[in-house]
């Protein structure tokens, strides 16, 4: 599971808690507060839990930031933090700092919950599609970024992106990033989710197998469809076995929910998250029969997601 | 405050929090787990809370570790840990591994709570008393031992100590660093507590200090006795003003409660404890009227802790 439960002494209560923390990845240091906080919370939401009750936050200083870098970087991301903290209705009320060689930015979400507000992660059933929130390909435009500045990297990739491209991309996996699934985890009570989880360091794949392999039922997930962030699907091949972003293995840093969903609740749940906030959802699979792995099909359908996905500005 | 408190949606309940980690400082792996733990549970205790509901636990793996070192010393660090949390009555359900270039060890303790379990700490009155609940001197030790295989530094002390002393004060400020603050919180409650802190890194006078500002009543705290792990305290003098251990402000890890209680039952406070826990606690000063500052007489009195202070072998 995602998060940790733990029933406790009082009224049918539960406490529902996660932790995680991360080394920056973008350069923008108040997003990059914002992705951190993003990313702890998912955790909470893949459970259905929508209100988190606190947050602590865990940073570490770099020791090789000089004293000027440290003064502007670390508030910055703080701020970020704290930000996206409110942003998700709830408040930073204590933490720790130290010093570290690596600059860390992380923390832990809290909720304490009536069951009722928890959707168990093991409930799929034989027919259910499987959704995602968010599309793939955010360590691959953060990666391509990077080598704007590096010659050598960047010869291998130009033949299939423009820089423009890059930019694009990166500033749309920066939104996706800081972008909370808090309604992606409300409409799943709305429309009876089965199950879900949030896509992180392991990959699509990787998560997908994680969650079938809890399942009660026997049941196994096939994906169909690869919602990637545009161009980042050609940049991925390019690199050949460097990401394994279309054998979903690629890391996502603060990724969508994957959720299983009933059939014909699906398509409504698609509709009612890009209505409330402007940004798509996919059907990208389906629940079988099985025994409780997760695989894609050969050739599955790569869907171009453009970096521009909202009207107007990017953010 | 040493934990942050958080008002919840249910039944009049708190969720009381607190994070931290540290760099290893013994060379026992095992044993640092377990101050590492009892170092997060500490600020729970601080606040009177004696039930932890949940721990996660935080770990950096050290990149500069060979991967045979990895794999004896993370799982014995981890395994003390989680020992230490059994020990306080709970469990670690959840957490964080990342690679790192410094061992990094910590974690998260929650706990959900009637208000009547918290010892807000803020009512010291005058005429109470200052206890202390374990000896100060654990840096020095730490540092002393380190130094026996330095010769430079090795130099500077062994006029005033021997290496049978400094062996013997290192395994005691491990004990002490090890052991739970979880009876001195209980016995708290029992005698009446007008306020507590636990004493960590900005040393006896820092958190008395901060304890004092922190007072709803006009008082100031004056500190007459200092217990310190035998010999460390002339270990600290030889090295001029490294520690300023006898100024209150050595760092300590996983130090003693420094506990406001009413005079009259300040005694029977540190007779429960020695006769629980077989450790001894100290009356080590006076609250007065004053304006919410601390200070160290001068001159105070150094109470020399012998290291082998329960019947037996150390630990």
């Amino acid at each position: 599971m995602d998060a940790s439960v733990t029933p406790l002494r009082h009224g049918g209560l539960s406490l529902v808690q996660t932790t995680d923390f991360f080394y920056p990845l973008v350069d923008d240091p108040y997003m990059q507060g914002k992705i951190a906080a993003a990313n702890v919370l998912s955790d909470l939401y893949a459970m259905g839990v929508t209100e988190c009750d606190n947050m602590l936050m865990l940073v570490g200083v770099s020791t090789k930031m000089s004293e000027k870098e440290r003064d502007i970087v670390m508030p910055l991301i703080m701020r970020g933090f704290k930000d996206c903290a409110l942003e998700a209705g709830t408040n930073v009320t204590g933490g720790q700092t130290v010093m570290n060689p690596w600059c860390t930015i992380g923390g832990v979400a809290s909720s304490v919950c009536q069951t009722s507000e928890l959707i168990m992660p093991d409930n799929a059933v034989v027919g259910d599609v499987l959704v995602l929130t968010k599309p793939l390909g955010t360590q691959v435009a953060v990666n391509a970024h990077q080598w704007l500045d590096l010659q050598d990297r960047w010869n291998r990739i130009k033949l299939v992106v423009s820089e423009d491209d890059v930019r694009k991309a990166y500033l749309r996996s920066i939104d996706s990033m800081a972008r909370l699934n808090r309604t992606a985890a409300r409409l799943m009570h709305k429309y009876n989710a089965h199950a879900a989880t949030d896509v992180t360091g392991f990959g699509l794949l990787g998560h997908a197998q994680n969650l079938a392999a809890h399942q009660k039922n026997e049941v196994s997930f096939v994906i169909h469809n690869l919602p990637v962030i545009a161009k980042m699907a050609a940049v991925a091949k390019a690199c050949g076995n460097m990401f394994q972003l279309l054998q979903g293995l690629s890391a996502e840093t603060s990724g969508g929910m994957l959720i299983c969903l009933p059939r014909e609740q699906a398509a409504a749940y698609c509709k009612d998250i890009e209505k409330t906030e402007g940004y798509q959802a996919w059907i990208i699979g389906i629940v079988e029969k099985g025994n409780r792995t997760a695989r894609i099909i050969d050739k599955p359908r790569v869907i171009e997601v453009p970096a521009k996905e909202k009207e107007g500005e990017l953010w």
